[in-house]
Order: C-alpha cells, then sequence, then structure tokens
C-alpha cells in the first residue's frame, strides 16, 4: 500500500474536528464510552485473520505474536472501558467547607478530573496492533473523554486502515460525533509535528525512537501554549548478573537472554542491550551456553530497511571501537558462511542475533556504549567484583527496566546500587526478563529520561490514562 | 541587607551537596522527615515578632497578614510532616503473580512513588513565608524525601535569611546529611537559571512572572536530560456576573470585589483581574457601590519597583487603548487630588486601585486586555447579555481560577459554558472570591498555560507532593 502524506488542510480539519467532538465526547456518558471502546475489541477481533495476516505481512512478525498482541490489544480496550465505566479516573475529592471558621469561613471545596482535550497519538512500528491505532494509547485516551487524531506508522499501512476503519465504524455505531476519531498517513514527519504545533491539539503520545520522539516533545514545547506530550523512546534495559546467581542459575540465564535478545528480532522497547557480569567461571558457564544459542539464531526480517540499517551501523560502530569484542555472530542468511560481523547481503534486512563484550573500563569511558541497538544484539560488560555495578548503574541513563539476577542474601550490603536502579529505571526486575510489559493496576511502563520524557507518568498499565487529565477543583457548590 | 549573586562555585557546589544527601536523605526514616518539617515550623514560631517586623520591613505587607501568613506556612509544614510519616505519597500497590497463567506465568508486580531527586525552590516575592524559603514547594519536597536548594528572592533577604538558618538548625538537629538543605541569592537571573540547567538538579518549583517562569521552564527543558519544571506564572482570573445574581447581591458583590481587588495591594495570583457583566440596571447597582469603594482605598506601597513600574506601565498603554475608559482611581498619594490616571510621583512605589471598562467586542479583538496586571486593578468588560459569556471564556488563556456569580437556575442553560471554564481554569468558584487559597485535600492550585507550565499538578495543597516523585515498579520480590 502506497501512503500518501496527509495535507495541511486535512491536518487542521482533523483538529479541528477533534476540537468540536472534543465537548460532546467529554460529556458523553461513562457507559457510551465503554460500549465504544468494547465495540473497538470486538470489531478488531471480528476481522479474524485479516487483521492477523495483513499485519504479519507488513511487519514480519510471527503470527502467533500477533494472535498475542491482539488479546492484549482487545483486553487493554475492554480494561479502559471499565475505567471508564466506573468513572474510577474521575478520583473525586471533598473537603467539607466550615461556614463557622474565623476569621474566614471555610468554603467546600470538591476536586476531580478532567480530560486534557484532543489527543495525538503516533502508531509505533514494533506493535501494530498494541501501540497503534487502537493501542493503549487511543484506549486510555478514548476512556477519559478526549478525541483522538492517530498519525498512522507508515511500516503498517493496511494494518492501519483495517483497524482505523473498525475504530470509525464503533464510533458510528454509538451514535459519537465524527470528529471522536481520525487517522492520518505520513510518507514523512511534517504530518506529524503539524499536528503536535495544531493549537487545537491539546496532548500527544509516542512510541518510537529517541530522534523522533525528541522532535515531537520539543515541537510541543515550542508552541505558544505548551502541551503535555508523553514520549516512549530509548532503552537499554541493563541487567546485572551476581555471582551468586551466575552459579547457581547459568542455564535460565542462558535460555532467558537468548529469549529475550531474539525475541520480536530484538525489537522490543524492553530487549535488554547491556549484561553487566563479573568475569569469573560462573559468568564463563552461563556465557558459553548463551553463545551458541545465539549464534545459531535463524535470521529474521526486521519491521523496515531503516531500522534494519540503523542497527547495522551502529553494530558496525560499536565493532570498530577498541576493547569490544565479538562474542556471537549468527548468519545473516540461513545459507551463508558463519562470519565475524557478517555484513548483510545489499537489499536485505534480515538481521542476525550479534554479541558482543567488553570490559568495564572501556564501557564506563565510551559512552557511545550506553546507547540503544534496536535489534537482536547485547553487550556484555565484564566486571570485577560486584562492587563494579554501583558505578557502572550510576553511568547509565534513564532506563524503562533494570534487572538484578542475584541469589538470597547477595544483595544484602546492595542498598545504594539497588537505590541507584531505582533511580535509573520505572520497572526494577529481581531473576527475571524485562520483555513482556503485564498490563495491570501496578504497571510502570516509564522511566527518566531519554526512557521517556516524563517519568512521572506510564504508558501501560491502567494509570496511562493519567497522561491525558488534570484535576479542576469546584469552590462551594453550584445551587 | 545586600544581596550578593551567588558564585557559580557556590551553586556547584550546593548542587554537589544536594546530591550526595539525596541518597541518604531519601531512606531517611518517615519520621525522620516528619520530625525535619515539625522542627522548622516550630522555629519559625519561635522567630516571633522579629520574623514579622523583618518581612513587614521588607515587604511592607500588612503584619496581620504576615502573621497569618505564618500560620499557613507553619500548617503547611505539619501537613507534610504528617504525610511523610505516614508514607501516604508512597502509594504501594501490588498485582499478585499467577505462576500457573499460560502460555507465560504472571509475575507478581509492585509499584510505588520514590523522589525525583534535589529539587530548585524559587522564593516568590509576594509570599514571603508560604511560598519562599520554607514554603509549599520546599515543605512538599522535602517531605517525600527531595533536598532542596531554594533560590532566596531579593525582595525580602532578611526574611529569607531569617527562615533559611531556622532550616538548617533543623537540618543539624535531626543529623540530616549537610546538603538536604542550602540557599543561595541572586542580585539577577543567572544563579537561577545555573540551577535548573545543572545536570544534580532533578526538578524545579518557581511561582513569579511569566517572563521569570517561561524562561527558567525553557532552560530546564533545553538540558541534555530534561527535567519537571512547575512554574505557577500568570492569571487574570475571571469573574462571570450573572444578571439575577447582579440584582440578587449587589453589596456582596461590590465588598467581595473590592477586597479581591486591593487585598495584599493586588499582589495575589488569583486577584481578579476580569469582570465580565451584563450591561443593565443591576451591573449599574453594584458598579456604583463598588466604584466609591477603590476611589477611596489608600494608596499602598507594591512589593518592589518592578513590580510597581510595571503595573504603572501596563495600566498607561491600557487607557491608550480605544475603547478602554477609566471608572475608578484612587489617589497616588493620601494627600494628592483625585486624577484620572494619576501618575504616581516619581520614586514613588505606591500603587492606587484602578478600575477600567470596556465593551467586550473591544475586549475580544484586543489580545492585550486578556494579560494579567499584577496590582489593585481589574478590567469591567460590559457585555450585551449573559450570551456573550461563552465566547468571552473561549477567549481567555489558562488560568488558575474562574468565578461565576449566579442564582439558582441561572445556569441551567450554561453546560457548555461551564464546561468552557474547566477547560480554561484550575478551580472554578461558584458565589465567592477567588482570593484565598484553602490548603487541604481538594485544593488545586494550577492550571492549563500560562498560568502554570503542567495543568497536571498542582502548588498547594496535600498533593502538591506529586510534582517530585515518580512511580517505579518493582518486578518479583528480593528474597
Amino acid at each position: 500500500m502506497n501512503v500518501t502524506s496527509a495535507t495541511v488542510e486535512e491536518v487542521n480539519a482533523a483538529a479541528e474536528s477533534a476540537a468540536a467532538a472534543f465537548y460532546p465526547y467529554s460529556r458523553s456518558a461513562p457507559a457510551l464510552r465503554a460500549r465504544f471502546l468494547r465495540a473497538i475489541a470486538l470489531g478488531i477481533e471480528g476481522l479474524g485473520s485479516t487483521l492477523i495476516e495483513c499485519a504479519a505481512r507488513e511487519t514480519t512478525l510471527a503470527e502467533a505474536r500477533l494472535v498475542g498482541e491482539r488479546g492484549r490489544t482487545c483486553a487493554q480496550l475492554r480494561m479502559f472501558a471499565d475505567i471508564a465505566e466506573a468513572n474510577q479516573w474521575i478520583d473525586e475529592c471533598i473537603e467539607a467547607g466550615d461556614p463557622s471558621r474565623t476569621p474566614q469561613p471555610k468554603p467546600q471545596i470538591r476536586s476531580r478530573f478532567v480530560p486534557l482535550g484532543p489527543v495525538v497519538v503516533f502508531g509505533a512500528s514494533n506493535f501494530p496492533l498494541a501501540f497503534s491505532v487502537a493501542g493503549g494509547d487511543t484506549a486510555s485516551a478514548l476512556a477519559v473523554g478526549c478525541p483522538v487524531i492517530v498519525k498512522a506508522h507508515s511500516a503498517h499501512p493496511e494494518t492501519s486502515s483495517l483497524v482505523g476503519k473498525i475504530v470509525s465504524l464503533a464510533a458510528a455505531e454509538c451514535a459519537l460525533p465524527k470528529g471522536v476519531f481520525s487517522m492520518l498517513f505520513d510518507a514523512g514527519y511534517e504530518v506529524g509535528v503539524n499536528l503536535v504545533k495544531h493549537p487545537r491539539i491539546m496532548a500527544g503520545a509516542f512510541t518510537g525512537s529517541r530522534s523522533g520522539g525528541v522532535t515531537l516533545w520539543r515541537a510541543a514545547q515550542a508552541r505558544a501554549q505548551p502541551i503535555p506530550f508523553f514520549a516512549e523512546m530509548s532503552s537499554v534495559n541493563p541487567i546485572f548478573v551476581f555471582p551468586g546467581a551466575a552459579a547457581a542459575r547459568a542455564s535460565a540465564i542462558a535460555a532467558g537472554l537468548h529469549a529475550s535478545i531474539t525475541g520480536s528480532v530484538g525489537q522490543l522497547c524492553t530487549k535488554p542491550g547491556l549484561v553487566f557480569a563479573v568475569d569469573d567461571a560462573a559468568t564463563k558457564v552461563w556465557l558459553e551456553a548463551l553463545i551458541p544459542l545465539l549464534s545459531r539464531s535463524a535470521p529474521a526480517t526486521m519491521l523496515t530497511a531503516a531500522i534494519h540499517s540503523t542497527c547495522q551501523r551502529l553494530l558496525d560502530e560499536r565493532a570498530r571501537i577498541e576493547g569490544v569484542r565479538s562474542l556471537a555472530q549468527a548468519q545473516a542468511q540461513a545459507q551463508a558462511q558463519v562470519q565475524v560481523h557478517a555484513p548483510a547481503p545489499a537489499g536485505s534486512t534480515h538481521a542476525a542475533a550479534v554479541l558482543q563484550g567488553v570490559d568495564v573500563d572501556t564501557f564506563l569511558r565510551t559512552p557511545a556504549l550506553h546507547d540503544e541497538i534496536f535489534g537482536p544484539t547485547s553487550l556484555i560488560v565484564q566486571c570485577s567484583s560486584p562492587q563494579d555495578f554501583l558505578g557502572c548503574a550510576r553511568a547509565l541513563e534513564g532506563q524503562l527496566t533494570a534487572t538484578i539476577w542475584a541469589e538470597p542474601g547477595e544483595l544484602k550490603d546492595q542498598d545504594e546500587f539497588l537505590w541507584t536502579l531505582e533511580q535509573r529505571a520505572g520497572r526494577v526486575v529481581f531473576n527475571g526478563f524485562p520483555t513482556g510489559v503485564e498490563v495491570g493496576r501496578a504497571t510502570v511502563h516509564g522511566g527518566p529520561f531519554p526512557a521517556t520524557t516524563d517519568s512521572r507518568f506510564t504508558s501501560v498499565g491502567t494509570h496511562a490514562f493519567a497522561r491525558f487529565i488534570r484535576p479542576v477543583a469546584y469552590q462551594n457548590e453550584l445551587s
């Protein structure tokens, strides 16, 4: 499908239409908004294999993965339908007045939350369903009464069209104003920037690259009236393996790292990109189990040619840094011979799993090694002892996740290290892997910059709607 | 007292010291933080009349007002001490795991809030106690475990020093690390900007002018790692008077407006700067009661020469706009004759109450009339009917407050107008006045830009700490 960028007129029309829909939609009955979200979920399920096949064709993601993602997408829509219906997000609070207080009588103050207004949602390339047209951002904005304009991702336009039509149909079924949902395409970046700059847009949500997220966020802040813009961007998701865990759980660590590094061709925001380990015999055991698993991984096609070429370029740059060693390199094509740093054949977007290694001193003095490489790759940082971990944690930028593998008792003198990870990450994982984000009440999918543009919010889970609401107080009651 | 600006070295030392204090302070016992805040309150009270006399001399605010402000300041400190002690702000949430879930076991996720890090607090000129060194920003940051660096306001340096010493003494009494609190002076703007740009600073809070707030906020966003910066800046606090209320409550409206416009010499962020009224006989009644009250107001000295000259300049500019009429003009000096637009004597910082009037069409086409003038002045906008109110509300920028005077039944067809005010303001007042901010659980002292830089938060009340915390989730338990 050829993507034609929306014109400036189409951007303006979508923004004006969303603004016109905001009053009636935000005043609509909670049960109606719930019905709308449930109708979208039912509609998506009704597309059946058509949707899965289309998404698989456009993204090359495995069908099983897409079926799971569809389940999550529909579960999110129904979760936010329940929240909308129960009016939970309103969080009314009444502070009673006291007419007899001196020197001034105390008025009653009642507070509640209200929606911010039209929200622009940017579809993500790596989750064509769960973080795209009817994904978590759209569901949470619609639940609280914000109209949504989706800027569809050019990597899966047909999937976007299929889902977009379902949302529009559901809106029509519920007799909602037309502007409650619209979708625009863009072959480049202009439509997105123009949407964010449009004075009718009151908030934005984005999941994607650091450069894209920062550009849109800066456009949101440069407006005459700046708006909240929540971008979930870049995370290296460090894993720290303590010696006791390395010794006791070598096979779990190796198998889990393999799955976590290569799942979805490494194209997950929570893929572990750094593994800190002590250079000892126990580490050697799990590393020697991991290396053949990664080396034998089948090559797989990445989401877009741009993601693939960026991944390759960054890996090549990293390989040229003095002190960086290649530990594992899968075949770039199933038929090819194993090569060290095997270049991808021209025109191919096949990515092969790559594991590199570096010593802790080189890591600490080389900021380029701290950056995310989006793809099936990770970097092992060999430390002298767990005492190096604190310095490494301090050197990291903000993260979505940080993971610790440790045996009972190994962390008893590590409080400052634990505290430092809390300061760096939105989710701290113990003896597990960061990929696979649970969608629930306690979910935090956020973190300090550059993981997101505002660490005080989450983009996944029941609190994701908090990005799109603000409190209002009423002094005295309207009689 | 001469103010000497802190050097770059002093800024760096304060930031490093705050960063060093963050780990131990944020890990300190909740009861210790509570004791610290209570010791500050007790210490401020212990300064007795010394503090009040000093603040009165530096600000020219009335002693009764300052005594009230001291009470509020100490009440805020004790309120946040209670919050700290009860660990309320942590808001722990546990989502149980399910090891038997397929295809993947469900891990336990537990979320809680953690402090952001060192916070820079900017003292406000108009609240030398409640929004200054140990004001609400400092109390809420300290309560959740954030070290604080105060940039003292140059308009009340001795008051700041007195309170700053109390905070330092209280920190020493509680054996807290030195960097938990420090204070720097600045004769200009450089120290504040350098503090906000310092990489060790993790958040900022400001109450003051739009230009100052926007400058600091932009500096916070331009950092390599942008940080939350909450600026409470500019608000015109519109009041809409419906005809029934005008007819039924003329004297309450006139007396309340007079008090609200002239209280604290109009130097309150919630002073009503715009009053929308229908041009009818009922309006004439309250207006004719208000005009002599304002005309006879005693002149009073403003907080600083700069605030005074800005107020005079903006009033003069407004007076020259075609269609703007002078309705009331108090004497600039108690001895002087009444003049229309009486100029202040050279060198004086005495402000006289001024009431101007304009018709709704001129108001709507003249953006300059929508801006705040900080001082004892307001603008009456004469409308043809309450049907004009919706258009006026839509034309306004974001506000801290919006007020409606109406009799029962007068608002029954005004839902879209009410909704529009909710969209524009953080607090909607019915049949009251916006000045006088209750400090409690339901307080919202915030609002869309330019009222603040982030309408999702409040700078007053028990939720003010939410500006300085973020959620962290823990996956699995540390065994």
